[in-house]
């Protein structure tokens, strides 16, 4: 099979700014103040000129010249956002919120994943800022994170989303301990006093955070705190959540419930269950963490804290654009609140 | 909780390319050539002063002007991607696959998804288009897609990936109907002869050559030809392949598999099933395709046919980076072979 398209030889010539202008009978700068400028426009022509200046535009295939656009306006209205890994499904629903949030005001996002490589995203972002992004949206950060750290010295306009870090930074990210309080909570309802905690790295915000909270909660509902429930997992995978399982079960420890930093450690705790001949819940309940796709589709359903990460992605977007146009302002920083949903793989504490 | 950066009053003079070449103690023409054309620069400078040049650059954390750049050559190294949804798992690992390979050769991959939407995928193909990007993957093309069509006419390089048009067009596809083939030739063996088919749309080539690729292997493996046994699904969705499960099941044909177009339709028949009362594979066996992630997590695991989404996404970037260097030659499509994924949805034909 070979390609009959010739890209080079069909390309036809721009349209300029100017054979708009002609064609719509008005000067060159008329034209590109409605063409450049679409939110400031109607202060200058009136709503008639300035469409009868679109239409032309969109007639005669007009398109804006970004590289010189750029030069002139400094603006590249690109937004890049990073994220540790496309792997895991919850950070497609929050690119889709950032995506449609950006695009409604005209800008395109770039987007990379640093695949958890604190090398790699220093990169990725240093690339994107020489690609002059009007501003960046990271998914990646650490609590001491130096990256983030050269963005906010560089100024380039940030927004952190789901983690933050322990300096200041504009930040869009859920209330963590109030969502392993619910977990708890709920546990602790079915009359469970023993719960192990598979916890994640704490060098993140979410990591400390839910650990935190689960101490918080175990203590408020007077639960059996024992350090030896918790293991401290590498990463947020189902495979260091198979091996933490593997070492809480492997241990002198009874217990008989297991919440999870996130649903992918939840899954691995479930798939390690069952290998031991254990039942879930039957012997031993499961709650994650994100209510990520396909948590209702697993074997049990699994009971987690729902995050609306499309939301928190527009959150994000919506946050960013206000400190694009308005640098000199203070911006507020948001925690959105988990939810509960209780599925197959709780029940009641055996006897 | 606000943020303490202002990001407007904190930013830096930037480097100019003229700053590095003094520093260097070069013209400023070499120091753009071996910044501005990294591939090439050998050979006009030795490997020493390349990379003393370099090394000065990052220093002095200089940083191309993206804009400048591409006034001088045209070129933004930014390629545009657009995909039909990120809610279907198998996106992003082709993603990854393309930004990888983009990332070796120094390209950068402005991402969309057309959430399934002609007019949104026109949109974004014109957008991506007037940032200049330098070719474009297309994962939502249709067998007459006029958004194609447009590209090719323009003489944007175009790479498709997954899905390919009716006319030429240099794309990266999956082996469909030899993937079905091994589908059917599985239900066989295990002395299934009644199988239904849950037929995706047929505007895209994956929906027309699975179908298709269906007939044949029936004929081939001598079972039953029955057209009421094909239920023609509105969409790739979970929700589409309950409806159709509902109402192969309300027919009054006996059957004892189905195929579906692919996993999430394939979830959807488990669904069903079980909501009807019925077992997979006990009663009904069920195939799905794509081996998207977390099929192995299914209730049962679901037996699919495997395409390496990574490896797909990495030759169409491949493939676009040859005709963006080489747009003068012709460039051969590609076909990747499935692979057949036995798990716990099929099993031995019920008496």
């Amino acid at each position: 099979m070979t390609s009959e398209t010739s890209p080079g030889s069909t390309r036809k010539k721009r349209v300029t700014l100017r054979d708009v202008a002609e064609s719509a009978g008005v000067h060159v700068s008329t034209a590109s103040r409605v063409i450049n400028n679409p939110e400031i426009s109607d202060q200058f022509v009136s709503k008639e000129v300035a469409a009868k200046i679109r239409n032309i535009a969109d007639e005669m295939g007009y398109r804006l010249n970004p590289f010189g656009y750029g030069l002139r306006t400094n603006r590249s209205a690109i937004v890049g956002v990073v994220i540790p890994t496309l792997t895991n499904p919850v950070f497609p629903s929050m690119i889709r919120g950032i995506e449609h949030r950006l695009r409604e005001s005209g800008y395109t996002a770039i987007l990379a994943d640093s695949d958890q490589n604190e090398a790699e995203e220093k990169v990725i972002a240093e690339n994107m800022r020489m690609r002059s992004v009007d501003g960046l949206i990271l998914a990646t950060a650490l609590r001491e994170d130096p990256v983030v750290k050269d963005i906010q010295t560089d100024g380039t306009p940030l927004v952190l989303v789901n983690r933050t870090t322990d300096d200041s930074a504009t930040s869009v990210t859920n209330d963590d301990v109030a969502g392993i309080r619910l977990a708890v909570e709920h546990l602790a309802e079915l009359g469970h006093h023993s719960i192990a905690y598979l916890s994640a790295p704490q060098d993140t915000s979410t990591g400390l955070n839910r650990h935190e909270g689960f101490l918080t909660a175990i203590r408020e509902f007077a639960l059996d705190e024992d350090p030896a429930l918790i293991h401290s997992c590498d990463s947020y995978s189902i495979q260091d959540g198979r091996a933490g399982t593997a070492a809480l079960l492997d241990s002198d420890k009874d217990f008989t419930a297991i919440i999870a930093a996130n649903d992918m450690m939840a899954l691995g705790a479930c798939e390690m269950l069952g290998e031991h001949g254990l039942s879930c819940p039957g012997d031993i309940s499961v709650v994650g963490y994100n209510d990520m796709p396909f948590a209702d589709k697993f074997n049990p359903p699994l009971t987690t804290l729902n995050i609306d990460h499309y939301d928190m992605g527009r959150r994000a977007a919506e946050t960013l654009l206000s400190l694009i146009k308005h640098p000199e302002n203070k911006v507020l920083s948001q925690v959105t609140s988990p939810r509960l949903v209780v599925r197959g793989s709780t029940g009641k504490a055996p006897h």
